[in-house]
């Protein structure tokens, strides 16, 4: 055996402490995998005194992480520590000048500045891996940079927050609305006590933004990114999903098209025979869509410690073995910066859904402000009715723009038989 | 750029056809991902003369493939044949003592020599490199030796063969029975005209053999595999089992258990609420269970050209990166030789079918023979009434042993009043 891989660990949360319990746990497993030991070498947090259920004795403690990252006795350093700037930022940039390979689960991080890093990184001619950063335990990163590299890869999809996904699913089940089912999943510690990071989509973004890049082979690009949470959806919107035979999912979607990358995150209605459909719960799941290999789904779990510490240590096992790729696959001078497309020009159908007065005429006036932005009518259900009060009125359209839509909406909701701001789910095409 | 990687291919049926095209449309891509370019620098097939989709001209000829891997031009040599012996086996065994490294889709010669192969490439310090032998397209040899490495994986099982799924799909959604889905399959191109090694469960023996080897670190031991294959499914057995709340699915499954290594093929009833009964047509999928991940599901396409070309360039790109892994993960010498379990000592749930007299008595026979054989009943299912007449009886039963079941099977089927021989599909709890 060649001499151990020296590791310091920052940040000593959820994350944090599910490596140190699985670099316990696995030792002997990871020493046989790497061909040589994998030894923690030094810890730092912001609290020493806090109670932890790992056992930190015999490990070196440093208050200042940054100082650990220039110790000499450390080969990688592990940034758990999260958000993209402050102290994660700072110990990741002198972790990588001082020469040290860093592994990383901070999708933030590396969402608004991977492309520096990744430059910084491979002058220094470490590794900058993040396998935990998306989607948990489940390989994507390693899947999307050297399993489907033989591919043009067109679209990468999915469904990367998993506490969206079991809010949508349990709003499903039970038929509740987004704030009970919420404060549900915040009882059972699914969810935040500040959720918005989670359902305003901005989590899922950050992970898209980093599949985009590796996808494309272009530079990370997080502010192109059009957000849309789940706050919005309703219980109606979900029955009227399942009666048209859709499931709503908050999805992150990246397309190249011929005028450039289209990077979306927002509920969508997905057909209910896609394997996508039937991801439910805290799952998560991405499928990349390549020209030779087809579309390539893969679902697992995607938070918690023990399988996001599951990423960490196959990335620690990579760099133990020697493997060094460039951090987005291509070398980072050679990642392109194609256009942004946005989300005005992406092609795709909508379903509507009203809260109009039952009253004649009230669905042609509909129907001609449609026509007007040039919108075909795909499907119209208008089910009961109840004279002179407010009845839902739900439609699907074939494909559009989003700003021949955005105009229709506008003068839609301008009338005053439409009682509520009418509610738009994307229709995806999977 | 380093100098190019110089591959020899050696067969040109579908999958050799692919791999040329895949080269060909994508050489920039891959020079790109692989940090230097890729060219074919030679090819060899049985016969030259045939009309192929490919072009060769600029490529070496070689009537004799032992010839083309000794070939000093050739760093990597292709091995797209097929067989567990023959030419097949020659050729990996002398390109690896010549000093190439070896890419193969042959999940025969892999399951049935693999780790002779694997002591020999080792030994040479050459890759031996196998994602398409198993799932296609699907980079689940990568995901099981690096994504998931960290885990210690208890269990890995896999819809493995395209052209069983197909037909049990088709059998389902057409209520019909296998020979008639079977020719139909056959007359669309699914399914060979000796279709045994896909429906006899062969092939997906061949590929859990290689799956389990990787998964639990030990010698491929595909003689000590269970195998029974679809032809005994009826689209009664179907109708039954949605009518339970399952699928019938063709798996493989390897687990890792206290007594030693169990691998088995077989019809399974799946619940229906699982992500795999939701894999369908001619997709594979292959759902790996460890400690710290937990469930992780891969699902795409598992055969044809372009597929199974996007695995082997995957592979090829590795090599061409520097990559060197070993074979299953762990040093070859180094993989343990763990007791086999046989199928008699599973435990498991089983779904039984009779064909019965229609009189009073039979159910109560029946339930002795479970009973002395203590075979706990689950459920029970007579539908409808034809006096003296053939009918089904359908029963599920609780936990027991393979041994057991077979004893109780063997005495209800030497009742007169069971007409047929009973009917077994095995419930796998997932």
């Amino acid at each position: 055996m060649t001499k151990p891989l020296r590791v310091a660990v920052a940040g000593l949360g959820t994350v944090g402490a599910g490596v140190l319990k699985l670099l316990g746990v696995h030792g002997d497993l990871i020493a046989s995998r790497s061909g040589r030991p994998v030894m923690v070498s030094a810890v730092s947090a912001r609290d020493r005194a806090k109670k932890r259920p790992v056992d930190l004795s015999g490990l070196r403690w440093f208050d200042d992480p940054l100082a650990m990252a220039a110790d000499p006795d450390v080969d990688v350093v592990l940034e758990l520590i999260g958000g993209s700037d402050g102290v994660a930022k700072a110990l990741t940039e002198t972790a990588i000048a001082k020469g040290k390979h860093v592994i990383t689960a901070n999708k933030a991080l590396m969402a608004v500045h991977g492309a520096a890093l990744a430059r910084a990184a491979e002058s220094a001619k470490v590794a900058l891996a993040y396998e935990a950063a998306v989607a948990g335990g489940i390989p994507v990163i390693k899947s999307l940079r050297e399993g489907l590299a033989a591919n043009d890869i067109s679209r990468v999809y999915g469904i990367l927050n998993g506490t969206c996904n079991h809010i949508l699913t349990s709003m499903r089940e039970t038929r509740r609305d987004f704030a009970e089912v919420l404060r549900e999943a915040q009882d059972l510690g699914y969810a935040e006590s500040d959720p918005s990071f989670d359902v305003d989509g901005v989590d899922t973004a950050h992970k898209l933004a980093i599949l985009t890049a590796l996808a494309f082979g272009c530079e990370v690009d997080f502010k192109n990114v059009y957000i849309e949470g789940i706050r919005q959806v309703s219980a109606l919107d979900i029955a009227y999903a399942d009666e048209l035979g859709y499931r709503i999912k908050l999805l992150g979607i990246a397309s190249c098209t011929e005028a450039g990358i289209e990077q979306r995150v927002h509920p969508c209605m997905v057909p209910e025979g896609t394997p996508i459909a039937h991801v439910d719960g805290v799952f998560n799941a991405v499928v990349a869509e390549g020209d030779f290999v087809g579309s390539v789904l893969a679902e697992g779990r995607g938070a918690g410690a023990e399988p996001t510490a599951s990423a960490v240590v196959a990335d620690l096992i990579d760099i133990a073995r020697g493997l060094r790729l460039p951090v987005f696959a291509v070398p980072a001078k050679d990642l392109r910066r194609p256009a942004a497309v946005p989300v005005e020009r992406h092609h795709g159908c909508h379903y509507i859904r009203l809260m109009v007065v039952d009253r004649p005429g009230v669905i042609a006036d509909v129907a001609a402000a449609l026509r007007d932005c040039e919108i075909s009518v795909e499907a119209l259900l208008q089910h009961g009715r109840s004279p002179g009060e407010a009845v839902p009125v739900v439609i699907t359209t074939h494909e559009t723009t989003g700003a021949a839509m955005d105009e229709a909406l506008r003068r839609i909701g301008e009338f005053k038989t439409v009682l509520e701001p009418p509610r738009r789910i994307r229709i995806e095409a999977l």
